[in-house]
């Protein structure tokens, strides 16, 4: 099961559009560590993984990673190829989406997300990267909604294909 | 007070690129008579009207409705300067400012929205006509969040400025 998990702005951005992401809020643990411990495999796109690199050295370093491109990282398993490799994946295996847009848009398209687990942080960003665009239409099912005393909210959805 | 009520997909449209808002749930009222009633005023963009007026002779008939546009429309008042308009309207008043995108990007810079009541449908466009963008960015506090069986979820902020 593919799992997105992911923060967003009310204006559905993930980042500005230098990438920057000062705007997270990261007081509280938000139900994060629950979820991480739960996940088998992290996957993510090559411009995701470079940012988790300038907070960590090596990254979701208890779970098995996977990174999204066609280049070569050393210590890092790199395939270029997402679809093959998701297909082939076992059903059983909880996996996290990390990131970022690129790679979100073309798993969405191909009907490879499972759920969406989206936090909302409360401010409009007025532009930046977009998590979910090229006019791919999909249609959810709330699961479940949370409400933080931060103002950030969890959406918590389940595609529909 | 000017109050954005409003809804929008997961990913912030409010309608799809050629306008139009099929997507949109219309089973229940989810609140909205109830705010209807509590407004005196209610303002908008000409498209937005003219998007009214597909559904109604009249939209709004029993409200003072204020359009903002440099044309004429019969019958209707036309206001071509928005932000001394507003910044002349006496605060006691409730108003809707019902959108569209144009609109709401130049209040929301002025900072002329007090409160933001959204509905999020459980659907993911990937493109459309945004509700914000333009680059205009603003910190939001979180009042209220509802959520309907239908997996509507309604937001309320009020705009920190």
């Amino acid at each position: 099961m593919i799992v997105l998990f992911i923060a967003t702005s009310l204006d559905g951005y993930i980042a500005r559009e230098d990438g920057k992401v000062d705007w997270l809020f990261t007081d509280q643990d938000y139900g994060y560590k629950k979820f991480y411990k739960s996940v088998d495999t992290v996957i993510m796109g090559r411009k995701t993984y470079e940012k988790a690199l300038e907070f960590e050295t090596h990254p979701y370093s208890d779970k098995e990673v996977v990174v999204f491109t066609k280049r070569k990282i050393p210590n890092v398993r790199c395939v270029g190829e997402p679809i093959s490799f998701i297909k082939n994946l076992p059903h059983s295996k909880k996996v996290w989406l990390v990131g970022g847009g690129e790679i979100v848009r073309l798993l969405l398209k191909e009907d490879l997300i499972n759920e969406i687990i989206q936090y909302v942080h409360p401010i409009i960003l007025g532009g930046g990267i977009s998590l979910f665009s090229g006019g791919i239409e999909k249609k959810l099912k709330l699961l479940k909604i949370a409400k933080y005393r931060s103002g950030l909210i969890k959406l918590h959805y389940r595609s529909m294909g």
